[in-house]
């Protein structure tokens, strides 16, 4: 099944836009977990368990595998989610970027080495750097657009012939760059204006939205500036605030109690 | 030693701004590690210590190692430029490009795990994504400012108030980003004219510049447009052309005479 049919039947069987962010942290980690030696597949797993009925996608951020050289912990992680909520799509945020013939290797580790559903990408190098993967043609490709750091705007914000960076990226991905018909758009929380503008410019892309919780993106702002003509589209991402919610043994429910808030207030902000 | 302190020494010392690129792929092989369990590790070893005294630098692309699980023969192969050739660099091509707390993941990955002396990333989302690694104060880093891919133009190439999109990055990079005088840029060689603009806006900065060989760039071209005014200051990669010069007994050897014509070739060029 195509990366986009499977998030629209997942919005829908479920009713969630919520994506929890799989980051995971040792120094973050339960108490009870600590002295384990397979605390990370542990850790992702309880989250997993704790919050798949709830999301619309996991998002495992690859740098925290990568910083512990915890490769075998992220492809079991995966397989997991694959093999118990086999609805749920996995999108490995890797940001890559490179020349096509880096770029086939990369699509290979997250397509293939990694199973993922959906990979994240940089547009800097343009796109025949971006095309590698979608000859994956099931297989999706969120492009960062307008990200939610204040750095974002270095480049992102730069106007060219009357339109921002983030606009012309919107707008290529809407048009030329979609071959595949399965990319989608990143755009942070933290700039609804910014996320209404890509909406504007892309009115039937997926939008990848990180940057609610922790980072302090306000749910109903963004809900409202992002969700399509049929209240979807988006997939909202939530991390840190949701998976480190307590450090208690009662870690899993308090994970479970934050996610239920934050898909409840996606979905008041989106009727 | 910082990382610009130890490429300097390695100029002078060698005589040679030559850098090879670790790209090990499987499929390209010599016939004779074809069957051989450590075959990624093994073919590493052989191109570097086919190269050594005959570079500057020795640039590992990481998407080759994940792509097929071999992490630790990676980490395997940095130990052993480190141990047996200590005064020669090590760059990790990984163009990495994320938020902060991310980003501090990606940089211990580079720097702690992996114990490259360098990292490549990309700008695109900003400074504060680029601070982390600045954070190892005797590291270095090339940010990618006008990439060897004809996509480069996509984003690279549009004109903000006045300048083009790399050139303001090469401005941002020789001034206000480069707080620990670590910082670099990546320029390829496939675009003369644009290196010498890179080189008049960041007279002193080091430039990594991939191109030459299978991309197709012209080294003497090249050289001209990027030496520094005392006839330094480059990082000129080639990778493919010199590591499968041959896929026969003699790879070796072909590897070797390939890096001494291609030195030899620079070296023309920038006296």
């Amino acid at each position: 099944m195509k990366f986009t049919e499977m998030l629209e039947a997942r919005w829908n069987a479920a009713d969630t836009l919520l994506c929890v962010g799989l980051d995971p942290n040792p120094a973050r980690f339960p108490k009870a977990l600590a002295s384990k030696p397979d605390a990370i597949y542990e850790f992702c797993r309880g989250i997993v368990d704790a919050t798949a009925d709830l999301v619309c996608a996991f998002k495992p951020q690859i740098a925290y595998f990568a910083s512990c050289g915890a490769e075998k912990e992220l492809e079991a992680v995966i397989g997991y989610i694959h093999e118990y909520y086999p609805a749920v799509p996995v999108i490995l945020d890797a940001k890559r970027g490179d020349i096509g013939s880096t770029a086939e290797h990369y699509a290979r580790e997250a397509f293939e080495r990694y199973r993922a559903d959906c990979v994240t990408l940089s547009p800097f190098m343009g796109f025949d750097t971006i095309k590698p993967y979608l000859a994956y043609e099931d297989k999706g490709a969120f492009i960062l657009c307008r990200t939610s750091n204040k750095g974002g705007d270095d480049i992102q914000m730069l106007t060219v012939e009357g339109e921002r960076i983030y606009e012309r990226i919107a707008r290529l991905a809407a048009t030329e760059w979609n071959t595949s018909g399965e990319l989608g758009l990143v755009v942070g929380a933290t700039y609804p204006d910014e996320l209404a503008n890509v909406r504007r410019i892309a009115p039937e892309l997926p939008l990848l939205v990180p940057g609610i919780g922790a980072q302090g993106g306000d749910v109903d702002a963004c809900v409202k500036a992002g969700v399509t003509a049929s209240k979807g589209g988006m997939v909202i991402n939530s991390g840190r605030a949701i998976i480190y919610a307590s450090a208690e043994d009662d870690w899993k429910d308090a994970a479970r109690a934050a996610a239920v808030a934050t898909r409840d207030a996606i979905n008041a902000a989106r009727r």
